[in-house]
């Protein structure tokens, strides 16, 4: 069975592996202070334009999220997200635990926030005269690309950033899948924008051909991140081992050709869908694809391509999830048509 | 550079190596849900030999001390601690950070909480009236071997645990380095022992041979222990990579060999050092021993041995540490003796 | 100027305050362990008809719902809330401050979560299989009137307590007006189910006649309840104050008269209001009104009646909010319907 | 009994219960923005003569000390206190609960932090290499008078301001005996001084003379702090009850008044069993009073005089504490002194 139904189920990239076979012997310095992580963090400085950038390796997704929402807002400050957002869902309250509001928008069909809706959010905020009873916006969530494939443009980036400005937030970018973002036509958005725009951000290792890892970037030095991030757990012992895998994802545009060959596969396989009349909910433009499809293409799928099923509707039919990852091939992409064309 | 200043400095048992080389390309359910998981809890069960025991894998000593701590305690319990504890002294306040307070008392010379001691504190906590307004004390904190490498005995264990019953307080012994423990003829605790005594305690493998990884046993089904640990960060998305490193750790006593060779060679370089007149501070029975060396001693080691500075004492002399680890060799021990020999 | 603004904006009940005089000279044992608390607390157990209830006195409304939430509350677990509940909207996120979310449904229109919602959330909770990485739902919360006058039914109040039973969550019920309520001929719902429905709820002082003070009720004894408020800065050293508000309230049945006193008042103004062909969004039984009020209608209130705007229509009419207390009388009752009249 | 255990356990100076009284009729804007709230904070701020002084009125002492640490430090940060501090002892880890550590350093044996001691503990801190991997110092908690009794002089405050300047700490002190340290001729500590050298101090009402209240000073304009309060419970909801107390305690001199009846009858009493041969544990020059009594001496007090045994020596003398407060006479100190005269 080809597995479609998820991008983080196997192991990593081969020169990761390779990597981490190379170093296993030697000794490295505890608590990403080595040498390698330092080589990883120039690359990283680079990719990003800015030599300013303060970064970090930090294990998974929730960890990154709470360990850097907790680290950049006040007591005071909730955190302004999507109410589709990874954060304001699936992380078991991980920023609540550290003392924090979710405070949800709506997100657009792509899980997207849209300029608009923040800046009516904090309009409204402010015009009612008991906020000071209420948590304080303090900082912005976003997903690119989102829990549902969305992307952002830069002018969207760019113009969220503006708003943050205009009411002192700080922008927060969450780029778990940001490999498949980053290569994918359908959007404008670069590191070096990222770095641009957002306070911090974080390039997502742990979906995009690493073993895990995510690599947090910061616009400007943090002189007490590293004593934060080792209060929340998030201080890998082994700090190399995170290191390493960067190194090598930043090596020879590794991290972007693992990126294009998710979403490319992504992108041939809606093109191929597309071409028998299914429709997406949403249309995404990255590795993960939301077909709709009739209880006879759910069946002929069955048994031969790994899916997960996104949402069950009336008519027996269903939105389902195909993730694309960096070690999808075309083939894959083939037999999934197939299999529906047969 | 021979190099005993760490023992977490290297990558990870060549067993461990090929058990994830093996299982880089196959696809495994994620989130410790996986078959490999599954096998290494089942192992685990059997060495602890309790069925019931409900296991799960978590990525370091920090954050399993904080995960674990904060599930078991309720808002106005702390947790009773060696002063010298590292939950105390070296996790940058994580136990403070899920909001409750570390409650010390004095150690032994071997940074161990004499069963005497613990009770002492507790006769006196209750003693006091005013005890209402004070933390109430929740759960007792060890490690063992301690950071400085003691080792406690099966009858303190109990001791212990005949205290913590009668004031109604949990259990948890904080495993790090424990496969060090499990193979000092100083001690005669067992896992099973540990899995009788404590309400959880985990098995440490960061330090124990594996390239990262912390093996947290509790004594019965923990319902929402799952949420718990996603919600501090501590679930990995790839949790086959931990399950796959304790199932080789406990195939074939890996992790006992592992732990004797790092203890053997410890002992031996004990053995050698008291023979060259060497006293120790305190002296350990595990894996890290911490001889008190001349500055011509410590001169000699200069550029040949890397070891790490305890304690410096006035006379110029100096408390170091030495670990061996599962990595040490008779020769990186006759390394050092024939350093100071010279 | 007649004022309909708010019902905590003066002192409290004569009652209250020859009984805070006639005090003042005495000596009193701290922290709520004197025997004129002793002595409320017994009255208010009898009130409950509930001998095994435990009380304690605090002084605020936030400041209640945050250390009772965190005190039954598990780390993984939330609160359930209406959407517009008071702990989801105007507390500055001090239940989050605690680690704990707020976990919203939708509320009718009077500001009540209906059975059917909750069970509708629940089922569905549980019925997504990533529901472990969700914050899981340990409590209920409503107000009892709601944050817009809303009146529970006995039954619904019944409902909701089987689906808690149901579904294991604990029931807390927010009494800050509860004396409105209780003075209500639209609700049956009275102290004793309270008693018998909930984990714990809180009789308002602070609102229905009292300085300042809130009594928490619980359905069983609790061992650590006086450390839990201590540690959330929620003990009153001179606990007497509070104790002798609710012996005094709770004398004579002078919480239900004042309660009454508010009541009464508030359904006469929704009479008088009625007649005019005002309507009223919501229409409450409690002692806060809701009426809509045409531009001109407004204009005649002013620099007569003090009243809060609660939403403004785009026709130029707005939603108000006029409430009575018991400090409210007959003759300011005509006042607001005489100004309407002219 | 004449009871010299508490200097809380009675209500407030006349002239407090008078103004309650007046103003009970009367309607007050809610939450501290009333007019008497502001006229209280307009006298308070020529008191400390700082016309920028940012000034609030919470409840408590605990929930002041813990709302106003965890509003000042960020996640990272620890106070550093006293071991003796009220804050590291007897408030049930309040700060703890808001994630920050205590960080306690040796008193003096009046309670005091010496300028020494805090100057070797941060020098000390920071040689430690490892201290990144600790909880940082962000702040000085000191208490004046100490839970001893004992008082700074205004050469210790400046130096420790000194070294907080140095180390990048803020300083808060906590007064809530206040009024009895600036009546004391035995420190030249003023409040003029501590609104210098604090970042944030405190005005004790509840032992000073008021039902309740504690004034929180800061030195400058503090954007967030009302949502803090807020957040942690401790904003008011008639706010005026606060204000309107300290209104009157810095009406015409009342709470330097209250102050050094207090302070004045403590000194009597210590001048009266010092001629007596009676020794103090320690000599406190404030309303508080440690004098060590023999097996007889306690026993001539039994029945007679109120105290409270603060530590039992083994010889079955004591060291027990004489609360002296604002409502303390000249005729109870002489009734302690006829006690023993017998």
């Amino acid at each position: 069975m080809i597995d479609f139904s998820c991008d983080y189920n196997c192991g990593c990239a081969p020169e990761i592996l390779a990597a981490l076979t190379a170093a296993n012997e030697s000794q490295h310095a505890t608590y990403g202070l080595d040498v390698i992580s330092a080589r990883a963090k120039e690359k990283i400085r680079a990719a990003v334009e800015n030599p300013d950038a303060d970064v970090y390796f930090l294990v998974g997704g929730t960890q990154t999220n709470a360990t850097v929402l907790s680290a950049i807002l006040r007591p005071w400050e909730g955190v302004v997200s999507a109410a589709s957002g990874h954060i304001a869902v699936h992380e078991s309250g991980a920023v609540e635990a550290t003392g924090h509001k979710v405070l949800t928008v709506a997100a657009d069909e792509y899980g997207r926030i849209e300029p608009e809706t923040l800046r009516d959010y904090l309009r409204g905020f402010y015009a009612d005269e008991t906020f000071p009873h209420m948590v304080q916006p303090g900082a912005v969530y976003l997903s690119h690309p989102t829990e549902y494939g969305g992307l952002y443009s830069a002018a969207a980036l760019r113009e969220i950033r503006a708003i943050c400005d205009e009411y002192a937030l700080q922008l927060f970018v969450d780029g778990a899948r940001l490999a498949y973002a980053l290569a994918s036509p359908e959007t404008d958005v670069t590191l070096r924008l990222l770095g641009e725009v957002c306070d911090v951000f974080y390039i997502g290792g742990t979906k995009c051909g690493a073993l895990l890892g995510e690599a947090v970037v910061f616009r400007g030095a943090q002189k007490h991140f590293f004593t934060a991030h080792k209060q929340r757990g998030a201080l890998l012992a082994k700090g190399y081992l995170l290191g390493l895998q960067f190194d090598a994802l930043f090596t020879d545009g590794l991290y972007f050709r693992l990126g294009k060959q998710g979403t490319d596969c992504a992108l041939a396989l809606r093109e191929g869908l597309r071409a028998m009349g299914v429709v997406f909910c949403p249309e995404s433009g990255s590795n993960q694809q939301f077909p709709v499809l009739t209880p006879g293409q759910l069946q002929k799928l069955q048994g031969k391509i790994g899916y997960e099923i996104w949402q069950r509707l009336p008519d027996g039919s269903a939105v389902i999830r195909l993730c694309a990852s960096w070690r999808t091939t075309g083939a894959d992409v083939d037999a999934v048509l197939d299999a529906l064309r047969v």
